[in-house]
């Protein structure tokens, strides 16, 4: 059963309204959240997750949100959760009522790892490449357009996830007109050469990954050389290996690229799970 | 005071919550919307509205909406409505619950024309040029980005609104990296030349514009001739009037544009509002 929590600590009932109809986040998406991974009852990566929540907030002119009432309501879900040792806990944050005082509607919703998602861990996804539109320039010249923000404003994202599906595939690498790789509509990009560990920059115009950020510490610790920097679309087909990385999903393995099978890589995932598990 | 009904004609109180907060609205900006323009008790371009609903659910693979729900709905809040002569009336249809059945979760929403857009109406706005990173042929060759698609992910709109008013405008002309003209964060943009009105096309990544559609009928019925094809940046400057057209704001006229006072279009003004009124 998911649980939900409000700022204050209070549980409620989700499968009731908690939600008024002129609610900015419902009207105009207009809103921001973040995806917390729980395991045995230890919240991951917290820090880097309300980092980047606050980094999101200023950059749709929100107030800023306070880390209590999140640390409040994040502890309301844990007490209360009677499921799986697992949660893909949801921190959610919108611009509040229109035309009203402008206090921000919050909420932390744990909800079950689906199936799904458990056996794209398990057994890697088939992806496509998928145009964006955005050149690879245009988030430092362009800040409305909010890139790089993680905001409630995800139809396009999920619309590309229903063209994989048309295509046969689970999951799609966004990429821009000018060549350069993106990211997932909810993962970072990781592509592998040898010891070294490639995503793009966030100035690209992606959000930074903090799963990611978490693999390459442990990947730096141990030797492996770590950039981010930009990758170009014809680098994917050299790569020993291409992986999403995400709180719920963790590291996954992409095994088939546009619908060619990719040099298999389940040798290197291994290597890669150790190291993000070593984290924790 | 604003009237809410349901889908089903039911009336509910939009002071108290109506969406759960798994429905993907809310969580994914997951859904479609309308604004329709009630004065009189009349919804105007009642055809239009309902039609470009029924294409933004197809471009979102979303169960095709129902006329006979929205007509309920849309009934239920004029017989309920008490105030004043004008509603802006809107649609509202989601994806409905995450994991759920697929039923979406519709409403009709009816609110008071704000002070704000009768102002805009009487006298006139400034407005700035903003980048939205697409190129004008974008939309055809990747549909899912949803460009003509009038989602709830609205973030990016409203992000341009805050954009403007630090620059000391209230509105914008979205523009392309290639130099051309879009439309606004919420409505259409129209350029007169003499006695032609001008409006880019939707094959440039735009919403088709009903409040435009009127106008054009009206105009060319009278005489004028009526355009719809690409408008560069470059001339927005020669032009006699440039006006912003929608439901609620129907025809408001730019008086200024990136801080510099346009040519007196009040005239102009004065004869597409005419116009326009003679279609109702």
């Amino acid at each position: 059963m998911p649980v939900l929590a409000l700022l204050d600590g209070t549980i409620a009932d989700p499968t009731q309204p908690l939600i008024r109809v002129d609610d900015l986040g419902l009207m105009r998406g207009d809103g921001i959240f973040e995806t917390v991974l729980v395991v045995d009852g230890k919240p991951r990566e917290l820090g880097p997750h309300f980092d980047r929540l606050v980094r999101s907030a200023a950059m749709l002119d929100m107030p800023e949100p306070s880390r209590a009432d999140f640390d409040r309501a994040t502890q309301a879900v844990l007490d209360n959760w009677t499921g799986g040792s697992e949660i893909a806990l949801k921190w959610v944050y919108t611009r509040g009522i229109e035309g009203g005082d402008g206090t921000p509607t919050g909420f932390a919703l744990g909800l079950e790892i689906s199936e799904t998602v458990q056996r794209q861990r398990a057994t890697g996804i088939a992806a496509i490449t998928l145009d964006r539109g955005f050149d690879s320039d245009v988030a430092q010249r362009a800040p409305w357009l909010l890139l790089g923000a993680k905001t409630l404003s995800y139809a396009v994202n999920m619309a590309a996830l229903r063209e994989a599906a048309r295509r046969g595939a689970e999951e799609v690498i966004f990429t821009t007109p000018d060549g350069f790789v993106l990211e997932g509509p909810t993962s970072t990009l990781i592509a592998v050469y040898g010891k070294t560990l490639r995503t793009p920059p966030a100035t690209i115009g992606i959000l930074p990954g903090t799963t990611q950020a978490a693999l390459f510490r442990a990947a730096e610790r141990e030797g492996w050389s770590v950039k981010t920097e930009p990758v170009r679309v014809s680098e994917l087909a050299e790569a020993d290996g291409l992986f999403f990385a995400s709180s719920v999903r963790k590291i996954t393995r992409l095994h088939t690229l546009d619908g060619t099978a990719l040099p298999d890589s389940t040798a290197v995932h291994s290597e890669l799970t150790r190291l993000y598990d070593s984290e924790y």
